[in-house]
């Protein structure tokens, strides 16, 4: 039996497949080579059934053994500690990869999903639109002078980065070319390819037992 | 000379004094007794004068030695791999730390900053106030449970988490007595009442140069 365990929901409407963040710890272990499982909540009562294990309500959370933890940024830090194919082993490579994971969640994703959500809820005026800009525009430029956020390799800093890059509304948002370029060589990997498939037949998977 | 250095601005208007984040290296610093200094980059043009630094143009870095990264989550997260004072040293207690550091950073900063930056824009009907109002209310339930957010004893996630949720007007959003002495008495160390004081007093010292 795999030592780690990735959690997420039993089911989901179509329109969050393929983003459900349980895809993020899915795409580092096929990067890793590390083997695991994937087992399941309800997604109905999603919200209380179990924040005695996530007290946000919130998918994923990981265990490994008798570890267990939720936040899907705090799992790949834990994955990538594991594997020297997620983050370099040098004192110089760990801290960037971890300032690159930490701005991704913190610098980027701050402003990208309050955004995202102030746009689908039907604001006419997004008042946040001006900083998310801001913020874009700022990736472009980082991503002009590199090929990778750390060094000349991957890391989790990338998945976790491409992973907040690759929502629709965020890609579509203006004409960044490297960002874009970025998005698609990163999505392209096959270990993405590989989580994204697997998330995708998981959900569908489930619509018949649903159904029935 | 200290291998610790934390990178501010040389200057600040009232408004953000006690709140810059830098102070969340010199609280850590302070608990963990790591000597460090503090170096400066001008308030004028700070939107871009260190962008080969920090490509948002923001503060606080910090360097170790030949080692320099930015993002104030990543800097508390390094500081906590060099003093067992701010990180307990078995998997366990290491796991959790990380995952309640990132719950700050990624499901409270990211909610309480975006909604705190549309209530001083002016936004008269605030779309973030219901994701607020929920994860605040997780937070309380949370913070019922227990003194600290791991274990029995402070870790650079309560530091974190305390800077979260000291902002002013997150802490009158509504009533939250657990929360609210949660921050009190976070905030009643001495560590972080030397950092803090030593933040305004640097700032108040640059007034007169400033002017000058």
């Amino acid at each position: 039996m795999s030592e780690l365990t990735i959690w997420t929901l039993d089911w989901v409407p179509e329109g969050p497949r393929g983003f459900v963040r349980d895809l993020r710890l899915r795409w580092a272990c096929e990067e890793a080579g590390l083997p695991y499982e994937i087992r399941t909540i309800p997604f109905d009562d999603r919200e209380t059934n179990h924040l005695a294990r996530q007290p946000f309500g919130q998918v994923p959370f990981l265990s490994d053994g008798t570890l267990e933890m939720f936040e899907s940024g705090a799992g790949l830090l834990h994955l990538a500690r594991k594997s020297e194919r997620l983050m370099p082993r040098d004192p110089a490579g760990e801290a960037e990869t971890q300032q690159w994971t930490i701005a991704a969640l913190n610098s980027i994703e701050m402003i990208s999903v309050p955004w995202w959500f102030l746009e689908i809820s039907g604001a006419e005026d997004n008042r946040l639109a001006g900083w998310m800009e801001k913020r874009l525009g700022q990736m472009e430029q980082v991503l002009s002078a590199r090929e990778w956020l750390v060094g000349d390799r991957f890391t989790v800093a990338d998945l976790l980065m491409a992973d907040v890059l690759r929502i629709p509304k965020v890609r579509a948002y203006g004409d960044r070319p490297v960002t874009e370029a970025y998005v698609a060589r990163m999505t392209d990997r096959p270990a993405f390819r590989k989580a994204h498939a697997d998330q995708l037949a998981h959900f569908a998977a489930a619509d018949a037992s649903r159904s029935s």
